[in-house]
């Protein structure tokens, strides 16, 4: 059987878990990669630092070049995080003649076009599975699986940190800050979570489904974009108290009039697919027009699924299928005329709003005046006291089929409101 | 860009799919496949009967001679159901330099070891995600996505009409007779629903998982089953009363005595996902060693969902990913060494049986004792009233872990008890 050298660089916690597969797991790999695969180089500039796995003596260095020098090493698993030093480190290991595995989306949302091209010119491939989704293979059955449909729909949970804290918060009733200090207690979260809990992370994995399923080509920060950081307790009961689930959702949906794409938490019917998805589990529904509705559940994130889906893109680029994919997917290619995206302000919607105001008499009449002027039709409004003011209460409003740009103008304006005393609270509501 | 033809045998229900998805989304494939696929000939032998696609003149014959010996053709698709006319067909393709995709899981179950052997033999390929899951890509997330897993257990609901059965009389309190009228009438169930109903047709699919997870050979016919046929509408109340609903589940797990396999309609929690399943959906719990639990969902059945499994699996021979996945499956070879299947009779469960009796004093203890010689103990037992006569009744019992071998034996001697008026009803409880 033939022999074939890896590159591990990054060894942190995905790495450690891949360099564990690797070692323990190498009649398994064999099998699928139909080579015997030796993990020849782990590369990282922290070299004191314990890892969950022991490498064999010699095996981390600091040195990359050495890595990238060896005609024997096949393919790189990169696995730095961040943009800038990964960037680097890709075009050089494609320049280098070498296939690129990676679980980076905050690169390929940034650099997508740049690495691709690249890998195209130098009949090289990148392979990035893990990048959304974790263990769960939702590029393989994008990419593959369902190559005879036209994709009509994405909704997707893809941040597991705000889904552990979001179906927290809605377990046991307690307020946004407690259930974060949790999650980074749990290490569901990290030290500084903000690029989970803003949904910027939601919004690159996004962007990257919309380029895979669509061929849009999209600026991940042009996306409508809402975080779960401005949530309370308050806003999960009376999502429960009118029958939903709080749920961040990425959505991409294909209309007449372009590709409508948004992150933002969304109010979910209880009892559908994504209402159900608990903890730091992650989901991803598909409508394909052949296949229909299809979801895929699994754990997003963590060291071992992510190194799951991580070592089967390194199984597939050993074994050709990669080559074969990546060059029919033709990705972030400029020859490829993708769907074109719908302008941020039409895409529509209906709207969940808490306001807190100061009680006055014209309150409600203010409010649905600047709503009406904004075309925003009400669903319907509630008032209800706020337990440390008898001055104060909190006014949540469900509006009908709106835009993002008329909510957008309308919040703005209703915030400038003498006696709406903070900012508003906005939720997207599933169809 | 090359051109090649292909020929659809079996113009049915998924044969028209299939031909409506090659006539009608040509740049699609093409740009899957790389190479502009004409569909050259649809052989069948009924040439009268209308179907929900039109063909152009010429294409539909009964001449599969001519379809196999036409050198431009790379890929047979086999849509002929059944085993003896469907294994000859197979047999004839894969002769004539053929790669063979097919979506019929009962010929797979029956013939597998002859049919890749031969493709083997030839250097030929067969693919085959339609036949298990319909438009759910479980075969390429078991043989691609997940190679870097060890599999420790699937549990998978794979019979659409069983699901459509049990959720209908699970919504509407209907008795099973009325439920299978109602799916005839809606064509979820065949004119003839035993293949079904009676569990062979997911255990012919768990047999085929069986063998692609865990290089398990088994035939199915040897795999312990139980169909829906027997359940009343008061099973469905009785698990309900519990927190359970009843679904067919196909279940195979790794244990360290070697595999079991079991389909039997099954218990499970309310709020599981299996729970969740509703109508003639589909669904597959995976649990791999790295990836951790994966849940697959979509329509297993029907028309255009098969039809995307069969053209993805087209464009995969085509592209040239098949050959790959299929040498390193090396699928019901001789050479593979899978895991040893577990006694039957030693499968490990929990059960719920109901008896219809004639009431007597010491029923209870009769059964009681019965159970009790088998190793079999009572987790909780209840009689209820029969609503038609004062001398009968329900007895619903719980029974803590056994074997299959112990509760068969038991229900066997129950069955003979003279107070005993009917064959017990019997279903596994899941963990």
């Amino acid at each position: 059987m033939e022999k074939v050298k890896v590159a591990l660089v990054g060894f942190g916690t995905i790495g450690s878990g891949v360099a564990r597969l690797l070692l323990e797991e190498g009649p398994r790999i064999a099998r699928g990669a139909r080579k015997q695969v030796e993990l020849a180089y782990v590369v990282d500039k922290d070299l004191k630092t314990k890892r969950n796995v022991t490498l064999p003596d010699g095996l981390l260095s600091d040195d990359l070049d050495r890595a990238l020098n060896d005609p024997d090493v096949e393919v790189v698993v990169q696995l730095v995080g961040g943009t800038d030093a990964a960037r680097s480190i890709m075009l050089r290991a494609l320049d280098s003649g070498k296939n690129v595995v990676t679980a980076n989306k905050a690169l390929l949302a940034a650099h997508g076009p740049e690495l691709f091209d690249k890998a195209r010119q130098l009949g090289r491939t990148i392979a990035f599975e893990a990048a959304v989704g974790g263990g769960i293979p939702v590029i393989a059955t994008i990419g593959q699986s369902l190559t005879a449909n036209r994709i009509e729909s994405i909704d997707a949970i893809l941040n597991g940190t705000c889904n552990f804290i979001l179906s927290e918060m809605e377990q046991h009733g307690s307020d946004y800050e407690d259930v974060v200090a949790e999650a980074q207690r749990l290490g569901y979260a990290e030290a500084d979570p903000t690029m989970d809990v803003d949904g910027s992370d939601a919004t690159q994995k996004l962007a990257i489904l919309a380029q895979l399923a669509f061929g849009a080509s999209v600026d991940w920060k042009d996306i409508p974009r809402m975080g779960i950081d401005s949530l309370a307790a308050a806003d999960i009961q009376c999502a429960q108290g009118m029958g939903y689930s709080i749920r961040l959702v990425a959505t991409a949906r294909l209309g007449t009039a372009g590709l409508e794409l948004c992150v933002a938490p969304t109010f979910v019917s209880e009892g559908t697919p994504l209402a159900g998805v608990q903890g730091a589990f992650n989901a991803v529904q598909i409508v394909g027009d052949a296949v229909g509705p299809l979801l895929l559940h699994g754990l997003g994130a963590g060291q071992n699924p992510t190194a799951s889906a991580v070592v089967a893109d390194l199984i597939d680029t050993l074994a050709g299928r990669t080559a074969i994919t990546f060059n029919a997917l033709n990705l972030w290619s400029k020859q490829t005329v993708g769907v074109p995206i719908r302008a941020l302000r039409e895409i529509p919607g209906r709207f969940y709003l808490r306001l807190d105001i100061e009680t006055q008499v014209d309150a409600v009449n203010q409010i649905a005046r600047v709503l009406q002027e904004h075309n925003t039709a009400i669903d319907s409004l509630a008032q209800y006291e706020d337990e440390e003011s008898e001055d104060r209460a909190g006014m949540v409003i469900m509006t009908q089929e709106t835009t993002e740009g008329n909510i957008t103008d309308a919040v703005g304006q209703i915030e400038k409101l003498p006696f709406v005393q903070a900012e508003a609270v906005r939720c997207r509501v599933a169809d």
